[in-house]
């Protein structure tokens, strides 16, 4: 699968998509990123991208042109199955869009800045909005690497263990149990003796019933919905 | 307002840490962020963090003592606000809660990785448990930078123009109105003609139901919810 992410702050990505989980997806030769810095098709010697707002007011916007430069330059050379904008007023992000879009081949993010992109290029190019979340960033660069690893992380191969995102909070519509290592007391919390117990099908049962019981606690929206 | 950040992965914090905003609210001395590596208090010459979960299964849970020592190390230099640990199972974070926090002092951010932390610190020492969203990722870090990033920005004298962050998204519960920048025409586009008016208050009232318009359209469980 591969990224392609259009950013000013093609820097701030580095870190991120060079560790842990990306850089072993990478290794494996199962996922490819390539961060385009927009500047490249910026206006003028200063390479402008952004400029004041229409009608006033505070926060500059990502001008047209450099944007729609880079994406037609991009698309020629990949077809994309969603050209994606990073904003607070997307459709929010699940694990179940995650779960989606780890089907496909090719994603374009675009990581806005300042009060965000010309609604123009939303109109003419993006094929799908997402938010992270409901809080406002200083810019997409965060959200397209929170894409970058959920997404990754569900490509086949890419973890150790492969039922192991399987068990994680959302799969099922269910946050997931408690969990527990060694030592078995520590500061005299112990750890629920089933779990010591060897029990596999009594386990299996606790784990179930901890995870409904913590999803009617603290997520009764998610609880029951259809995936 | 300083942050301390516990993490197994502590270089894959630093680009997200050193740019933009972030370094900007450094450089004028609003913001400190140190990054502690959970390693430092690992056990045994491999210094260990991490152990299989009792009960069986896939995954490996972060030990308790590790972190514990951490903990109780940097809660003598410092009172927190919160220990906010960062899990899929947490409160899932908002705008509000952001306003909040960056209300506070000094806040601990714990990272979890693989299936979690002990259950057990949880009980001991959390104090606060978000979630950034309804996916999962690899570690909290990515997390972490994004209430470091959320609530960094919300300083007084980080951003700017300090009018900038109150027109944001959710900031009333709405969603921000649709944005324009030059040309006023592009590839056949024309901004809406109500923003080169220069009728100020038609302009606050235009933008005033596009982002009702938009919040209907988009978010109908925000529109109309109380702060």
């Amino acid at each position: 699968m591969h990224f392609d992410i259009i950013t000013v702050l093609p820097d701030l990505l580095a870190s991120p998509l060079s560790h842990s989980i990306m850089q072993r997806a990478k290794d494996k030769g199962l996922l490819t990123v390539e961060v385009h810095d927009l500047r490249e098709f910026g206006l003028g010697k200063h390479r402008n991208v952004d400029d004041y707002q229409f009608g006033g007011g505070a926060g500059m916007v990502m001008r047209c042109e450099p944007l729609a430069d880079m994406i037609d330059k991009l698309s020629k050379e990949r077809t994309y199955d969603e050209i994606i904008y990073l904003t607070p007023d997307g459709e929010r992000y699940t694990q179940g869009r995650a779960n989606q879009l780890s089907l496909g081949e090719n994603l374009l993010l675009i990581c806005g800045h300042y009060k965000g992109i010309d609604q123009r290029l939303r109109d003419e190019y993006v094929t799908l909005e997402i938010s992270i979340g409901d809080y406002v960033l200083s810019g997409g660069e965060l959200a397209a690497a929170v894409l970058v690893d959920s997404i990754g992380r569900l490509l086949p191969g890419v973890l150790n263990d492969e039922t192991s995102a399987l068990t994680d909070s959302f799969q099922d519509n269910l946050l997931a149990p408690p969990v527990y290592t060694r030592p078995a007391e520590w500061r005299g919390r112990a750890v629920p003796p089933i779990l010591l117990s060897g029990h596999t099908a009594a386990i299996e049962e606790w784990r179930e019933e901890q995870a409904e019981q913590r999803t009617r606690d603290r997520r009764p929206d998610l609880f029951g919905e259809e995936d």
